[in-house]
């Protein structure tokens, strides 16, 4: 068949792929499909179409009866606006020091939320009720920040993973000293794949109350949703989400992406997918003598040391990110489009490079 | 041929339209064309990626040698993005009464921007030098927000049109007084098709600073741009679109939509479409007594008054909102799917109510 | 005696006064002297002292059982802290244009605060039900900031006041509507010694939630309170206040100025006096030909039309603003250390320009 | 002489003091004595009146010739004002993780001046080059709050000093990378008394770009002051002042406190008294088994470690604070006021409570 006509040209070479990050892939094609099925004619802008109410009962599906999807446009956006919804305006955020609304979003949970993050540094990303602890106290004293919401992220900014029994006694640490519990969700489909359970498990059966749920790195184009699990923790999202700017008038275009995510199962194909391709990338980095592994791979993500010069030669041929540059480490991200090819291919660079 | 797979649902009926408001419509078929182009491989993520550098040039065809576009997710946070580049902490914004950014944008700018509108009342949604100074005034005086940009609706929010001169005087007025002037352009297509000139001509070359413009409502899924005209006013604008949460990870995605409306004439002539909706729309209307028309019909919408009780039965086969619901006055917006025989159904729809 | 050792020098001639404003008076003997008592040893910071302690006892003696009072700084924090605390993060407040909060606090509700103020020009700066319901309305409208307290103020800044009826209307039409209702009394003390009741008659007695008592204006050296009235309307001020840099160390010296003024009867005195010296100058103007008084003479304010030539003459003489130039309209504010031989001067010298 | 008479009367005892904060105490004899000076007539409000416009040479004789003092309320304020005057929209402070903006606040940096901390650990609360880099990067990387300023607190909030050189150092450093550097002064007249050195020495002199100079814990009742050095880094202080609620109507009661104190040499007699009766108190713990001096001991402040039954016998007798309570960690301030008797005594109940 011929391409639909537009005046847009195609300016990229869609075979090149990297481990730079999971949204330096596309969208899956069953997501693009499903933006065709949605258009056409008219719908009530602002969230008031059929698409995101029939989300709502998908949400449903996952997060149990009382979750209630807020369509977004972006995690920052996303995160920010669960934020605020569960926290006054002398609230604080007890977070990794490793999280992404402490170090990647542009200072926006403190410049547009008010917020101020109060942080716990990590060995792997993930909090415990013990770590929580050295920032969970004074709520009494107004010389501080009150201490209102844990914020965690599943799986982490470190490629680990919490088991629902972690979350579970996080949550129920963070509810005894009457604070909420955010989850940070960006790779959430990843943790569900990884630890081979529904989203369900380890989010409103452990207590979560609010969660950022992403659709970007799972194969959308873009979009994600805040999804409030207790009801009784929040009030007026749509307008906590409309003076975040995060309010997309054609919300029909985000909520269809979703569906074809999570209506069946491409979020657990896509997640399952880019797990198994960085499970088969740290297997054969493994066998790279003078290449070390740095956090459990449980997710989508490896972390890996190595020599500078290696690393800078092999990004001349792969695309991606140091993490700490100056102690060595870098991240090498898999995505659902990621292909066993792919993974041999960067493997054999790699070896070739230390053999340099 | 086959729709490709997806486990999204259709759940409206495509052949549905309304007069409620332009992003009721969908996206044009060409525009979702564009996506598929650019799908695939990988690109850089948050705007390094072709798409977005190709963006660049079409936007300087469009706005001289000096612009720059910083796509970002709707037209909120494309004006409070804009907005916050040409003001200092201390800045505040003369803005029509009507203005979208003072009365529809959920107090985004004062919480998110942390921007004091000041506001003039206009008969037609325009300003005027007359009007500004009305609110110019008092830049010494640190008991005042100290305004510090002109924010002008092009085409306005209640259908008008400035036209060019109007503009320059305008911005001749705001500079001579240190101030830069900020263009509200999510629907400035629908000006352009209808002053029959290039958008530079009421744009860059009188004087505008800094604008924001829409593609949504010309046709897009979802997208907008900041763009900035005069590059000494701003600095910083990735950052500043970072921290208010409008950067997308997979831009190539807005960048595309927006060359698919920019690089040739989708734009203009779904902007023109729609501008002969709303006039054909307008001349049915005048024909029918007892409806009066209350501002030119300059663009793509049509303001009316007609008796409360014919504005309910008439919501009740087409969709559209009450403007001003206390003074019966109504708004009837075309977009670029609206169709003739629409416009007809909706007139022959009026008569039979207005006959009642 | 020999005054006190400091090394601080007088600069300034002190039996120089004008009409500029009750703010460039100094303080009332009585208040200095109350500091030297509460000066000496130690007390605990933050509000936990016993002066603060003992002003609560005032403060309900003025504003019935369920008042408390939080010493700030100055208006400017009395107001955006009150306003906070009965706002959601997507609150507004509704107000009249010319209202302090609106023209005179640089941008600090927006700014600081993140309220939009929803404005309504008015005759004379007083609000009225049907006044309020020009901004009052779409409370589920996300696109709108929700209005969620009206806030007036007594006596104006026109100088005028409100009867307690008239805030009575106030009250019961923005309870009827789920607002609060707030009262900057930056000149309450004048407005009760005008209106020849307690304060409490026009506030807890007629359905004012929260106000601002201004202590500054009245005489003190600077000093103000956020009083809470209805206690079911807000929660955790002390950490508002903290947080919004308006919590004194030293809250003694803050509290012990408001029992000077408010234990017996100084702060009616002051007021008393000050509206007296309105009273014999406005009657003085009355009876020069050519000038033109504005506004109802109901507290310490004189508002005038006279020529612009004379005004800059008399300026020359005594100290006082014009309040719109163009119009040729100035402010004589009269204080609690104006004298009669300060007004008759002042008439004097107005006689003399006018007569050049 | 017959004490004034007031309304007011005394609560406490002035005979009473402790080792909680050197702002439980009151004001210095001679700064109240100054009040009396500046008081009557009428004086311009908001800052240009006879005594604000004198302390800018009493200032610019501390802090070089391009000083200017913008006299605040409290140190939050001065704080906050401070670090919004050299940080854009999206600027980020590098302090010491036991800063008191990061601390003892209330999130008012976040909440208020939408400031992101970036925070680094340090044995004793001072930072180094070395420190600061941990937080110094990612300046062209939008995903990062830009580090844009450099806050150190002299004297530290746990007693310790910076010498000059190491302040010249961190200024060296920071200005290398286009950082400015903020030094918080709130207890700036113990450092310099500490050190025997001019204020200059240890700011402008080694490259300090703005400071929040503290009155209040030197012997005023209120009143601090922004001193900004390098005029280079800030523009509009006074609107900044304003809309951060920190503008004093009559200032002249702010500015001549600080007169009081910095005309002469009360501000060091007041430190350097204090500093010795912390010395005092210092050697005299030295000298009882079991307590454990933590920091050394360079300005006013003490913090020891002991037994947590004998502290809380102690606070039973004098009032002090739990530094960390879970580590038996406490702190002893002592103030302008405080007496060898009050150490003595305080030293001789500490050594019964040991003994019990």
């Amino acid at each position: 068949m011929n391409p639909p006509r537009t005046d847009a040209r195609r300016h990229h070479d869609p075979e090149v792929r990297g481990f730079a990050s999971d949204n330096y892939a596309g969208a899956h094609p069953e997501v693009l499909a499903a933006l065709a099925l949605a258009n056409g004619g008219h719908q009530v802008a602002y969230g008031e179409d059929d698409y995101t109410e029939n989300l709502q009962q998908i949400i449903r599906s996952h997060f149990g009866a009382t979750a209630e999807a807020f369509p977004v446009f972006n995690g920052t956006g996303a995160n920010v606006v669960a934020l605020q919804a569960v926290t006054d305006r002398w609230g604080a955020v007890i977070c990794a020091e490793s999280a992404h609304i402490n170090v990647d979003e542009g200072g926006a949970p403190e410049r547009m939320g008010g917020l101020k993050l109060l942080t716990v540094p990590t060995p792997d990303g993930k909090l415990t009720p013990g770590l929580i602890d050295k920032q969970a106290y004074g709520w009494d004293d107004e010389h501080r920040a009150m201490p209102q919401v844990v914020s965690i992220t599943q799986s982490t900014e470190l490629g680990t993973l919490y088991t629902p029994d972690e979350i579970r006694a996080i949550c129920g640490h963070a509810h005894a000293h009457g604070m909420k519990v955010h989850l940070d969700g960006s790779r959430i489909a990843n943790a569900a794949a990884s630890l081979d359970v529904p989203m369900r498990t380890f989010t409103n059966a452990v207590g979560v109350d609010i969660l950022s749920l992403g659709g970007t790195k799972n194969g959308a184009l873009f979009g994600e949703a805040v999804v409030v699990i207790n009801q009784d923790a929040v009030s007026h999202m749509k307008h906590l989400r409309k003076l975040s700017m995060q309010l997309a008038s054609k919300m029909r275009f985000v909520s269809v992406q979703l569906e074809a995510l999570l209506a069946k199962d491409l979020w657990l194909r896509n997640a399952r997918h880019a797990n198994e391709m960085a499970q088969r990338l740290a297997e054969g980095v493994r066998a790279v003598h003078g290449v070390e592994i740095l956090h459990p791979v449980q997710a989508n993500g490896v972390f890996a040391r190595l020599p500078h010069d290696v690393s800078e030669r092999l990004q001349k041929r792969f695309r991606f990110y140091f993490w700490d540059e100056a102690a060595g480490v870098v991240r090498w991200m898999c995505a659902f489009d990621t292909t066993e090819e792919d993974v041999d291919a960067f493997l054999a660079a790699l070896k070739e490079e230390m053999a340099r």
